[in-house]
């Protein structure tokens, strides 16, 4: 089986890959091939099949085609602008995350055989903020251009879908937490900063109050979910390819106690409070919550660990390479 | 006041035109000029301030640039792919009816102040079929590509509204009736059909049964809801820039009553049944109903005539001309 990670050399395809290396297989069939694609061509790694590193631009129909060869089973499409950036740069945000999108559609039908493609949409697709339970029916009303992006790009894929250019299942993430290496361009970043920072000896900043709610998953759990959808029956779908995932709606002053019973309450003093209204009225703008009855009851998709297990795992998979890469 | 009618030589571009020709403002601003672009450059006509005929492609932003120029303060973007056109040639659609609001988007933007886009959506945009009574704020999954794109339009022009480089009110049109002119390539044309060609003396033929309900409206109406979108506070909207306007559920059988009404039982007697499960198929995943509660109870649209006054609009604003048109 062939697959493509598009956005392959980010935290997510770094980890998805290494999980398919490891494993070796997909389900019960044998990886003959991987391509990773991302903006800069990502570094060769280990694995029981051949893997093409690729460097490009998502957003070039020639160069995505390239990425996804004939015979390609699965695509998992990452590759993204995040919110902040796309907020700061309109035109980067419709060229990576809505004609990105485009150039995948147009690549998968050109295979002799309908591709899965897993999608990672985002919980920032939604508006409704700190008072909201969403059902799975919510409608999807933006408050941000990454969000618009990626509740557009989901329309594409699904009628893409219903026409067999391919075999979507879009998965709206939560805010992921914890990201290794440093804080990046997202709004939501200062969410895994303020348990990874801490971890590693260093003060952070917290811009919201502590009773701030936010809709988390794990990145363990994120490629569960991702590894769930590359080979899930799609029939009980139906016309919504979209997916709210059992994440798990944690304030940070929760997410903080959790800091201190793994760490230490040395660990939550480096947490000061900064507020930053820009920072808050953007990630102020997710719901913080989800029922994600359909993921849960009818899909398949894993529950979340603890909030203590989430940061355990951090520990376990990322602080050493965090620790390394940031020369700490 | 300089206007523009992106799809102005289409059914209802012509008639909006017309309406401001004859009023000669909008609101209580003259207007100053008007836009008129299509495919085909629309004919001239006489108004009360100058107007430009443009032919070109809405999909090149060079050409809708020109077609929206410094000064422009409302564009009415009605050009469209229609339902089983886009269908049919999925490129075709995904160009017009994506691409081509892309290429408005960016022309708006490059103004001085934003201005304000009427953008028409449709009832294609959601799915539901014929059981649904759809809420304000029902979830947008479309069953055909037309729809997607649609949808996926909504989504972009209110990304731009809320960044304030133009000011959209995205209007679901119902199914129209009834359409002057010759049936088209709309997998609802033929709801116009059952009306227009017995009121020409022409036999016609009924794709679904009589009980089949459609969501409709009258042009009268569609442009009354245009010229009320091309002037109304965007306050109320909210970040939701989508409305389902006030139509009317109609069973294909009242609408054979009306006629019968108003027209007589041998105009009746001239629609034939005749089954076609694709019609069926495209018309039947399109809700039948809404509760329209914003657009009736906070944004002012006007309600639907009943069906016979809708039938007896077309006689006096259509037939004759739709009977020249034909040579009839």
């Amino acid at each position: 089986m062939q697959i493509t990670i598009l956005g392959g050399g980010g935290f997510l395809g770094r980890k998805l890959a290494a999980r398919l290396a490891q494993d070796g297989a997909l389900g019960d069939e044998a990886i003959t091939g991987l391509t990773l694609f991302d903006l800069q061509a990502p570094p060769a790694m280990e694995a029981p099949f051949p893997v093409r590193c690729l460097g490009g631009d998502v957003a070039d129909p020639a160069q995505v085609a390239a990425a996804i060869p004939a015979g390609t089973r699965v695509v998992v499409h990452l590759a993204a602008v995040v919110s902040a950036q796309a907020e700061a740069d309109y035109d980067l945000g419709l060229k990576v995350n809505l004609h990105g999108t485009l150039a995948v559609i147009e690549a998968c039908r050109r295979l002799s055989a309908a591709p899965r493609v897993v999608f990672t949409s985002s919980v920032a697709s939604f508006g409704g903020g700190q008072e909201a339970r969403l059902e799975d029916d919510a409608r999807q009303v933006p408050g941000n251009s990454y969000g618009a992006e990626k509740a557009a790009a989901e329309l594409l894929l699904q009628d893409a879908s219903r026409r067999g250019m391919l075999d979507a299942v879009s998965i709206r993430l939560p805010t992921v937490i914890v990201r290794p290496g440093r804080p990046n361009k997202a709004a939501s970043s200062f969410v895994s900063a303020i348990l990874r920072e801490p971890l590693l000896g260093l003060s952070t900043e917290l811009p919201v109050p502590e009773e701030f709610a936010v809709w988390i998953c794990s990145p363990r759990r994120a490629i569960d979910w991702f590894l769930h959808a590359m080979t899930m029956d799609t029939a009980p779908l139906g016309p919504d390819r979209g997916i709210n995932p059992p994440g798990r709606s944690a304030t940070v002053g929760l997410m903080l106690s959790a800091l201190e019973s793994v760490a230490g309450p040395e660990a939550r003093a480096l947490v000061k409070h900064a507020p930053d209204p820009a920072i808050e009225a953007i990630v102020g703008g997710w719901p913080a919550s989800f029922t994600a009855e359909r993921a849960r009851r009818l899909l398949g998709f894993s529950e979340q660990e603890s909030l203590e297990e989430i940061i355990q795992g951090f520990i376990e998979d990322d602080l050493a390479a965090t620790r390394a890469e940031r020369g700490l």
